[in-house]
Order: C-alpha cells, then sequence, then structure tokens
C-alpha cells in the first residue's frame, strides 16, 4: 500500500481592521541593509555626498557612508506591511513627527515595531476603518534609527470574508 | 592658423544657509514615473497589490496601478535635492504632516515646489543653520500628490568657500 503524505498549508494570516485594537503591537522580523542598496536608493533618489561615496561620506559630519532617511522610511514601510498584512492592503492617509534620531549604516540590520494607538470607523467608506499607529524602526543594537505616527485606512472583514479556520486552511490545502 | 573653441562649463550653483531667506521659492524641473518604475519600488518597499499588479489595483478603491506614497517622498526628494543643490548636502532632521492628497499614476509627471518658511542659527553646529521649508509636489495637471513640512541643517558659508565668479569658474573650465 503506498504511504501517503500530507502537507497542510496555512496561509499567513491576511488582518482585517475587526482584528485590531488600541494597544496592540506588533514586531517584524529583522532586515539588514547593504552598502551597495544604500547607494543604489541614493543615487535614484537622493544623491547626496554622505550617501554616495564611502571616500565623501568619511569627510563629512557622519564620518562614513549613511542610508537616505527616505530609504529607511521605505525599509520601514516594507517591514511593516510584512508583518500586518492587510487585506487589501493599507491606504496611507499621513505621517506625522516623522525622526531619524540615529543613520542608518551598511550592513544595519533593521526591525520595526508597531503600535495601535487608535481605531475608529471611516465616516467616508463603510466598509473600512482608520487606524493611527506609532511606527518605531531600530538597529542591531536597538538604537532608534526612525520614529513615526501614521494613519491608514484598512478593510472590515465583511460577512463573506470571514476566516479561514485550520481545519478549513487544512481541507482546502489537502494534497495526497 | 587654427580654429579655437572656448567651451566655458559654469558649475551649478552650490547653495548654503546664508543664501536663504524666508519666503524664498524654488520650483523643480519636472520628472516623469513610468510603470514599470513604480512596480519596482513597490516590489522592494511596499509590496501592496494596488501599487504591484495592474489588474489587481482595477478592482481596488483605486480603479488602477498607483505608486507608493514612499515613492512618491522619495522622488520628491530627488527633485528638492537636485534643485537646491546644497553644498555638502542637506541633513534632514524632522518631516511633518506628510500627507498624499491624490495618488500617482504611471505616466504622471511631477515637480516639487519649495518654499522657505523659518531659517535660524544651529546651535550645536556653528558652521550650519537650520531651514524649515514646505514641500509640494504637484503632478501634470496641477493636482497636488504630496504635501509635507520639513527641517533641515545646510552648511553656512565659510571665508574659505566663497562662490565662485562666472571668471573664476570660466577660468578653471577653460578648455581649447
Amino acid at each position: 500500500m503506498a504511504h501517503q503524505c500530507v502537507v497542510v498549508r496555512i496561509k499567513m494570516k491576511e488582518r482585517y481592521y475587526d482584528d485590531l485594537k488600541v494597544g496592540d503591537r506588533f514586531k517584524s522580523e529583522p532586515l539588514g541593509v547593504t552598502e551597495k542598496e544604500l547607494i543604489e536608493f541614493a543615487h535614484r533618489f537622493d544623491p547626496q555626498m554622505f550617501h554616495l561615496s564611502r571616500r565623501r561620506a568619511e569627510r563629512s559630519v557622519f564620518k562614513g557612508l549613511i542610508a537616505s532617511g527616505w530609504h529607511t522610511a521605505a525599509i520601514s514601510m516594507r517591514l511593516f506591511v510584512q508583518t500586518l498584512n492587510f487585506a487589501e492592503g493599507a491606504i496611507g492617509l499621513g505621517v506625522d513627527e516623522l525622526r531619524w534620531p540615529n543613520a542608518v549604516r551598511p550592513g544595519d540590520v533593521l526591525t520595526v515595531e508597531t503600535e495601535i494607538i487608535d481605531v475608529r470607523s471611516s465616516r467616508s467608506r463603510p466598509g473600512h476603518g482608520i487606524i493611527r499607529l506609532r511606527n518605531v524602526t531600530t538597529n542591531q543594537r536597538g538604537e532608534l534609527v526612525q520614529t513615526m505616527l501614521a494613519s491608514a485606512m484598512v478593510p472590515r472583514r465583511t460577512s463573506e470574508q470571514q476566516p479561514f479556520t485550520v481545519q478549513q486552511a487544512a481541507k482546502r490545502e489537502f494534497r495526497t
């Protein structure tokens, strides 16, 4: 009799407005930044010498190459998006108090921590809610490299979008 | 007798803190955004379906592909950096009230207008000044796609950094 192999794949949980409450906290996976990526981003978007050239950066006030603050912001967005994983996505409404207390340098490894600080229904879109959050990005030494507050519009769960239970997911993904 | 060709290249003006006053305004060159760039940025930094896939974006609230707000911010930084062209660069201290009133779509052409709203000496670095500015990014139809306030530390002109006169520049760049 043939040996049966059962593989159960659980889809990564998609999050909705209804899943969040004030005080919830999330922590991303870490993500490293290479010198090559840092310089490439700067060439496209922030061509200033302390982001572009190791040699010239060493003579700047930073005493070495640093990432553009907008690169730090973009990496932080990626970590936030992956961690929260909103169904249909989160629509950014605005950002306040965006700060870069310490520079990001080649080889740094960044992590984003998110705290939900407010939740409310959307007045203009009943199928959505508005969340207010604080995102804090730290490097491998726990130093703050970015802090910000943001508001985003995220989808509510409708009756057709009930989350799968593990059993339902297993049934859908059953393989022999 | 051989014909002599004289080419004079004037280096683009490098700006210092001393060159700016409250109320000064600057307008960047226009810069276009392609669908390819938009999707590429999203894959790296903002992997949400309305930034990644034209087909899926058409079923979203945006009814089509839009750029990540962080891509709009990065493009705006590039236009700002090129336009102001600070000697030794501008060090971003923080950003407030970052908003994206309208989405950027493939084929849009963006322009950044900068207004200096405050200038003051740096207490911590006497060789620098702090500027506060408002950056407004518009598309080819004049619609606002991003607004923000920012503070940056920029170098003062010292006695060794007097700007070249046209004659000095010509002398340095004289070619036959």
